[in-house]
């Protein structure tokens, strides 16, 4: 093994580490990809090799190897072995890195959506344990808890979102750059208001979340919108004057695609050059259901140019209204000050209890049961929708998020996706038009299903019932 | 009985009503008055001629004209028998009537107050009943309350704070017209963002909330202000340019100066020829513990011009964060299309607990006993810290709210009240500086002690602590 590498592995992995061995492997590897000490197309020591080094077992090393191919950093080729990608820009790549996990094929599509279309398997959310624990919040509750004031919320929440976050998405962020929040619209009303000059442009995603539109058209920044191609949001041109981007890049709404490393490195690059920010919103990263999360482009910036935003409307329920940013730590102050101004600080309560329920494992426990559960739901709904809808509608492939996407065919002769919106209701579907997320001209035709909230008896029936109400709609 | 009378009473007492027969007397003359079918000067019946006429007793038509006196309606003459006031301009009685009740007497002075320093006595918070409410909110939760998204807030409790206000404020409003938010501060922005232009200034009283002035300063209107006199906000020149003042006139903060009823019809016609709204910032009406509560601003006017706001920071808990809107009907679609741009709407938690407490009869009774406490309490301050403390401050009366204004004395060599304020810390005393209430020029020096939130045998040890410190610190 050559001096790179010997370099490299000398601290070794930490077998008491509570990370496991692979990962603490595939970290190290994608910080020194990142930083520019493993340069593209350098040679990868051979698996068995490597495994004698570090004193483990081969798949080990084999597991770690198999994820940043994955992620995009690493690439084989035919009997040659395993290589540092080329692709990736070498101008971005020392932006730094973070612990952090990116998938640069671009994953099949599917969505994931806001409207109350997009909901998770509420009959599912354990009710019992909510009750139970918003029960022991007050009792014997202090006058400290009475008084609890603190404009970034309860600390032990920002400290259990700051784990969570570190854990399951590769944020890099201290609790003291966690704020807490009513969800992504005040999230980013309190960013933009306090740290985004007025003169400066906000760039969102076009197609996009609607309620992103209106919340920008709130404020007196001028807003613009950059296309989305299958790596997610394209790259702006620099022009000089934006002051923050806003990309979803784990899945981007509605259509769902997921942004491979290189666009991302591209965007920091952009960033950088342009003196703006990004904001992340990963407002439903919690639902994959094949392959393991992809990681936050905070990780791979470190949260300098980065700011992560996320909530638990989707992951719990949509009315508790929490969410929380993640701020480069120079940043909190202002953001906080503004906050005190213009909505004080945020109601213990939920905070207490929330933090109790990730605390104690329910978080975790009831994520996990969702995916199971979605997964399997998204499956019966595509098989019905094939048999039922496929003549209406072309569906995406779907192994994320809480909507499937559905694209109008052209000869069906249906009604505009608004009226169609409407009629699934009546089929009591959740199903947001397609094209109320475009922002500009070309707005596409289709619906966004929500699969994940009917039971599995259901889906069948409703998706049968659409059928038939279509049938009488264009006449067949 | 002249035939004015006889129009007037013509339609009689309710005597199954759950209003006091004397109440319904009052509103009956209040509105008569405030609509012009009394004039100025008339002479009222005799208080036995109207009791017979009525079938009432005498007692209850002495209870009405002497609040009606009190409130500055009507006024008596040495042997010649009660009057409507000729005080009241004609112009402004025009603005119509609601349930009202105002003193006209400027009653002596104390405040109230909003820092940490002015909390109620939260050991009296029945902790208890909040804690088995708050786990009942959620055993049996069903779906509709996961997904419950009224941006307008809960339905049950906007009705329960629309009974309750118009029953204890005078407050004339259908739930239609309670919009729930998380405190004065979102209530401010809400309004401010949605409603007022952003050519139009906004006039605060001066001395005031420093926290409404910051509030402001990150709006885009231009800021003024309006001096107080012992009547509250004087009256502002017409600019032709406001867009909103906002003002306390339950209780001006930090004077604690009640508004009569001339000063507040004044403000009312000032606002209808400028053009202008009122902002009624009521926070913490509940609190006065001589003579009945003062009814609210927003009653006479009806809520044309009158936007209301209240909170339950001081009533229940400050960490609760659950405040309200009343606005004038037409009003309300376009504050709540904001909020949901902005925030979305509010978590529905709190919004049930609260509910709840309040349909239950918790919030009068909890309310009922704090008055007791807290008149209690005031006393013992009062006359301890006239023991240790009047050689260095001179103490307003106080009869409402949560703090005691304190004058700093000119030859008592005290240091700055920033720093006194810092010195009442060490004595465990929340004591805010009264010049940080001051927004231009003739700040005066002074302390806004809270007393609700000391215990009894704590409050005399406490001034005494404080007494010995500035003993020190002065070198006396």
């Amino acid at each position: 093994m050559d001096r790179m590498f010997e370099t490299l592995f000398a601290p070794g992995l930490d077998v008491n580490a509570h990370q496991p061995l692979n990962e603490q492997l595939q970290a190290l590897l994608r910080q020194a990809i990142l930083e520019g000490r493993l340069p593209a197309g350098s040679r990868l020591p051979a698996t068995r090799a490597l495994a004698a080094r570090l004193t483990v077992s081969r798949n080990t090393v084999l597991a770690a190897y198999e994820h940043l191919i994955a992620e995009g950093y690493l690439e084989t080729r035919q009997g040659a072995g395993t290589f540092v990608s080329v692709d990736l820009p070498d101008a971005a790549l020392q932006v730094r890195a973070g612990p952090d996990a990116i998938r640069s094929d671009v994953l099949s599509p599917p969505g994931t959506k806001r409207p109350l279309a997009g909901m998770p398997a509420l009959d599912h959310f354990p009710v019992d344990v909510w009750a139970r624990l918003s029960g022991s919040v007050w009792r014997g509750a202090t006058e400290a808890q009475l008084l609890h004031n603190d404009p970034a919320g309860y600390l032990p929440l920002r400290q259990a979102i700051s784990s969570y976050l570190e854990a399951a998405r590769g944020v890099v962020a201290s609790p003291d750059q966690v704020i807490i929040t009513s969800g992504i619209q005040q999230s980013f009303h309190l960013l933009a208001e306090s740290v985004i000059p007025q003169d400066r442009a906000i760039i969102l995603e076009d197609p996009g979340y609607p309620g992103m539109a209106s919340a920008v058209r709130s404020l007196p920044h001028a807003i613009r919108f950059t296309a989305i191609d299958q790596c997610g949001a394209i790259t702006p041109p620099s022009a000089g004057d934006a002051g923050l981007l806003v990309v979803c890049p784990s899945r981007q709404y509605p259509l769902g695609y997921t942004m491979p490393l290189k666009r991302r490195l591209e965007l920091l690059e952009w960033a950088k050059t342009e003196g703006s920010f990004l904001l992340e919103d990963d407002y439903d990263s919690e639902f994959r259901y094949a392959g393991r999360p992809i990681n936050s482009l905070q990780g791979i910036d470190g949260g300098k140019r980065v700011i992560y935003s996320g909530s638990f409307s989707k992951s719990l329920f949509l009315a508790l209204r929490l969410g929380y940013l993640v701020v480069p730590a120079d940043m909190t102050e202002r953001i906080v000050r503004h906050r005190v101004a213009v909505d004080s600080f945020p109601s213990i309560s939920n905070q207490i209890l929330l933090a109790r329920f990730i605390e104690e494992g329910h978080f975790t426990r009831h994520i996990r049961r969702l995916r199971a559960v979605h997964k399997n739901r998204l499956g019966l709904f595509i098989a019905s929708a094939q048999r039922w809808l496929s003549g209406y509608f072309k569906f995406q492939n779907a192994d994320t998020g809480l909507h499937v996407v559905a694209f109008c065919r052209k000869g069906a002769s249906l009604p505009p996706d608004t009226a169609l919106s409407l009629i699934a209701g009546k089929a009591r579907l959740g199903a947001a038009a397609l094209s109320a997320s475009y922002h500009q001209a070309n707005a596409r035709q289709g619906l966004l299903f929500g699969f994940a909230n009917i039971t599995e008896r259901e889906i069948d029936n409703r998706l049968k019932e659409l059928a038939a109400l279509l049938a009488q709609e264009t006449g067949f």
